[in-house]
């Protein structure tokens, strides 16, 4: 008779007691009795982190078997990065250099974010701004890439509208589908996107209603991640839409959007935290990863992600539909209560 | 470009608003402004209903795979039932009547729950109330089971200590573990149980931190059951243990349990909820089913569940350690808020 049923019989009509291996750590969640609704947060907050997460991202040398991924990452909702997952592909090869895009693509259109600083989709101020969008050649954007003081402005491909498969059409082979991941979530990915820019470009923090398998081709791409059970910790507010505008003479300015109504954001940079301002945000759990060309990172559904890169970094991401589920659900729950909380209704 | 595409565009930076193909029933959600704590539980239970739940079990011809398995309803945490899982048991013949039971395992020594009532761990007033556990020969049993009348007491065979490979170990190789639940598992079971009893025996509203596979061998159980996202609205209350003894004359009284501490169970009986009581209630989501012979159910972690069943139905239940995950976490969370709310902390 394991320790488990021992401890079962001592408690047998307990019947929400959890009844897991370890019993000291058990024990230790019991004797946290929460008297305040902050309380409670910080409880979900810190067993998160002791009962499931790990401060650093766990790394598999080769790539999962679908059940494997889904059991154990998934359904768990927490990151892994995989190394060795991509070695077939011939992305990794040929697109070592900006040579085979400019033979290959350059006087294809892509579409190219530019903004001032390289926060596009980003606060400034208490404006939430978008980035200006050009068309250019992708040729002219490699210049600019190589010369970045040859143009006023910080330019990035980021489009997330699948443009890997609607502006490149070309390159999909060389980044083909990754078929564990795939067989996984028993779908076909909902959107491919491609990512080429300036290392002074960051993407602000955020969340995605996607299951997201990243994979850097070039360079490294630095991800801060918080897990969803950060929410309450992490402060949002609302947000004016704006957009940035590039005048002849090439200097920003930043256009309201009329008619546009204000949009909640989070208000916090991650790398360098106001906790004056948010005091709250000491109680998350940043865990940082640097993805190196070659991995690939899996990066859940509802995870805050702030990304960062080095210079002429190439990416590449597969979305999947996430599945709107008792965690989708239970997520939801956190962001009522937490709506109320600020409103002092409760 | 799909419709998700366009929602995305029309709100970029709501970076939580789902993105599901069904835009209205998002939008209604998005609609549903909580005022209080109660309004976000409210949410909680009819978005877990609306979104990814139905009233009745959906029912699969055939096991799955583990992965679709794991996939559709582990990782969504809802149940299934599964006909023709067991088509390969030896149980399935020898155990239709109990001359296999009398013949093989007559002498054999089993542990039977006895109570005056069919409430083995179950409130009665204000007391918890455990069976009298009663060690006899399987024949013995079985003649009362047999003859009802012949003996004071409902009997009903079910210690859940891992029965069947415990008290019962020959009959192992007739229930054989059902291959595709342990690989989407990962691991061997944790206990098997072994089942036969009395119709009046019912199983008061529990939940239990395993996974659940439960196959009907003889006859049928009736199995209610409420997802975890109803526990805001299942009432539970604190009460003083105790166990049934019968005396020499046969006669049954409850004993308090000397020094033993009070424990939380559920007060309301779902078959028959005293809504005066506890008018909160009134917002569960119960499904019921009714499992026969060679149907398999997977009643999914910390479902609550009640259970009742036709004369001499035997069953047979495979439980796997729950994995301590984003769902358990959440779980917790709730349960914690839950307690406040009662204390009107918040």
């Amino acid at each position: 008779m394991s320790l488990k049923y021992v401890f079962r019989k001592m408690l047998p009509n307990c019947d929400n007691i959890p009844v897991t291996g370890d019993l000291d750590s058990e024990l230790d969640f019991l004797e946290q009795i929460p008297e305040t609704l902050e309380d409670c947060f910080k409880i979900l907050s810190t067993e998160a982190r002791d009962l499931y997460l790990s401060r650093t991202v766990p790394i598999l040398d080769h790539p999962p078997t679908p059940l494997q991924f889904y059991r154990d990452y998934v359904s768990y909702n927490r990151p892994v990065l995989i190394r060795s997952a991509v070695s077939h592909w011939p992305a990794l090869d040929l697109w070592r250099t900006n040579e085979y895009f400019r033979r290959e693509l350059g006087s294809t259109e892509v579409t190219v974010a530019v903004t001032p600083n390289g926060l596009a989709d980003s606060p400034v101020g208490d404006r939430f701004v978008l980035p200006e969008e050009r068309r250019m050649k992708f040729s002219k954007f490699l210049d600019i890439l190589e010369n970045p003081e040859s143009e006023p402005g910080i330019f990035y491909i980021q489009k997330q509208n699948s443009n890997l498969t609607q502006e490149l059409p070309q390159l999909v082979e060389q980044v083909p589908e990754l078929s564990w991941a795939s067989q996984a979530f028993g779908k076909s990915p909902d959107a491919v996107n491609f990512w080429l820019g300036d290392k002074r470009a960051v993407t602000s923090m955020h969340k995605d209603p996607y299951e997201n398998i990243y994979t850097v081709i070039r360079g490294y791409k630095d991800i801060l991640l918080h897990p969803p059970t950060d929410l309450p910790w992490i402060p949002y507010r609302q947000f004016t839409q704006a957009v940035y505008k590039s005048s002849q003479d090439k200097t920003f300015s930043i256009q309201d959007i009329e008619g546009g109504e204000t949009v909640p954001w989070i208000c916090i940079d991650p790398l360098n935290p106001d906790l004056n301002s948010y005091p709250e945000y000491f109680n998350t759990t940043p865990i940082k990863v640097r993805v190196y060309a070659g991995e690939t990172l899996y990066l859940p559904s509802l995870w805050f992600h702030h990304l960062s890169q080095s210079q002429g970094c190439v990416s590449v991401n597969y979305w999947y539909d996430m599945e709107f589920d008792i965690k989708y659900n239970y997520f939801n729950l956190i962001k009522n209560i937490k709506q109320l909380d600020k409103q002092n209704k409760c």
